[in-house]
């Protein structure tokens, strides 16, 4: 990580932190204990811990954005809260969804507390994003764009939720194709990160070619996100992402490099259609079994093409900051902060 | 029913239909079938049905209020889709929540999609009651408060979540208090009740005095809304209420007449609490024995006393009413919508 990009995240974690607790206090005792478990606050009985909640790169979006319609970063502190909230919203619903057990290093929410408790904490996350972007009396700067703000935040929540259903049912089949793949994570990670790059500049009442510009810009980044994180689900260190080895090809997701593979591998993707149709075989296979796949990825092309892709993605995200008329200090912080997430090993 | 209330609901009913429409329609084709079907304006495959989604009571106190405050009732539009949608959300949330399998007498979403599908619907229609409120380019009314209508959605929402955690807590619990009890059903039936009274006013800019007397109408509503939905649980028709008869008393839920009964049903009672202390028994009991438990409570007087008590808060909604500033005419609508719900049969 450039020392930039630290200093973005950093920056954004510490404007963000006091305004998301102040949202998570308004939550009863319970959900509020659950709440600050997910969000790396406390442990499961609420003692304080410090450890990272993530990185952070949605709200450090929110406030380049802002930066980038030259207003104050704190204009977008509404919205940087938000997109923090529907993220974290929609880790605890997936996790739940998809039956994952582990999320950074930690048991998740439904495998400590049950089911109930993580619909609960996932609503109120859902709730407390519209609350603070709706929150005339806040001490925080308040914008006059707060309802557009808002239709950001549900146009990128209805897009989550498509994301996660199409994920869901693609779990069922052996025949899904890359397009239907790509679309899928336009949805699942793309929206929200293009309303993360977007928000602050919406609450800054920046013109519509910027947000335009943003909006691209954090669609790109979102595709090259999630072909990296694809590739760390395959290929990362388990002690390093905190997600259990080879649980996206356990689980047959439909990942991107995988998905490439079948349709472009040969041979290997011949091979890999073959293994994905079984579904006994899948659901049962060994962690040996399971690096077997990975080796047939690998063979078929579908790591390389990935990692390619994500490097494009991040070139179509610095053309999209490029073409849109960005002071020098942000637009460069938006380019190496799209460098950062394809570099990185968690 | 009197004539006024079926006009008021059917009114209600009428004019948020077509903007409900309009927003489900949003979302992606999966996630909008299901929605429909749960809605009452589809079956299962998406083939249109006419039947009742519900009886409307929401969006009917919602015009109540913009009209109570001297304004168009158009006003309160998105605020009457808002309440509707949150009220269906939760719907959808708890009947996953409580493994309910039925609601009016079909199977619920869960039951015939799998919990995933079940909390993506939910997720989706709490996020478009928000992207009503802030839909600047909608064709219906817009107001310059639906910020504050936000908040007052958003205040409502985590109440209910509140009220639904200790619901879900108490089922495992035998020594819930009346307290904790009424504490609970506050949350999870009044304050959107109360939301739904005050967020029409909210929207047509009404001064605090009335915005106040509408949410203590609400309120008062509330509770006498969840009592007699507690009765109709033990003692309502199947066949009418559309759920499976005793359904409460199996899940040993702590309703109103059951917690009241515990502690002043004198012998009566301490049957009752010996009943609900032995958890294997009750989670295994038949119709007839949970029909001998129904009989504890008429015996100890909770059933006396819930009926009682639902009429007392509809004195008190009477009186909130009386006491603000209202036309004859909205007025005498809020005093019938009150009595309605108490003589209501499901």
């Amino acid at each position: 990580m450039t020392l930039a990009t630290l200093l973005t995240l950093g920056r954004g974690r510490e404007l963000i932190t006091p305004i998301l607790r102040q949202m998570v206090d308004r939550l009863d005792p319970s959900t509020r204990l659950v709440v600050s478990y997910h969000l790396g606050w406390s442990d499961q009985h609420g003692a304080p811990v410090s450890r990272s909640g993530g990185k952070a790169v949605r709200p450090g979006l929110a406030l380049l954005g802002a930066e980038a319609s030259g207003a104050d970063p704190r204009i977008a502190l509404p919205g940087a809260v938000a997109v923090e909230l529907v993220h974290n919203f929609s880790l605890v619903h997936d996790d739940l969804m998809d039956r994952d057990a582990k999320r950074r290093h930690r048991p998740t929410v439904w495998a400590l507390w049950g089911d109930a408790t993580a619909v609960l904490a996932g609503d109120a996350m859902l709730s407390l994003a519209h609350e603070v972007l709706a929150d005339c009396h806040s001490p925080h700067a308040h914008s006059p764009h707060a309802e557009a703000a808002a239709t950001v935040i549900a146009i990128a929540t209805r897009e989550l939720i498509r994301g996660q259903a199409q994920d869901t049912a693609f779990e069922k089949r052996s025949d899904v194709t890359l397009d239907e793949c790509l679309d899928m994570v336009r949805g699942k990670t793309g929206a929200l990160m293009s309303a993360s790059a977007v928000i602050g500049a919406v609450l800054a009442g920046a013109a519509a070619s910027l947000t335009d510009a943003l909006a691209a810009y954090g669609a790109h980044l979102g595709l090259a996100f999630q072909l990296v994180d694809d590739l760390l689900g395959i290929w990362g260190q388990p002690e390093v992402t905190g997600k259990p080895v080879y649980s996206d090809l356990r689980s047959r997701k439909k990942t991107l490099p995988l998905t490439w593979t079948v349709e472009n591998g040969g041979a290997a993707g011949r091979q890999l259609a073959a293994w994905l149709a079984d579904e006994t075989r899948a659901a049962a296979a060994t962690d040996d079994e399971l690096g077997a796949v990975a080796r047939l990825i690998e063979r078929g092309g579908g790591r390389a093409w990935a990692s390619e892709e994500a490097r494009r993605y991040v070139a179509l995200a610095g053309e999209a900051v490029a073409h849109a008329c960005i002071a020098e200090g942000p637009a460069s912080e938006l380019r190496a902060l799209a460098r950062y997430l394809v570099d990185r090993e968690a």
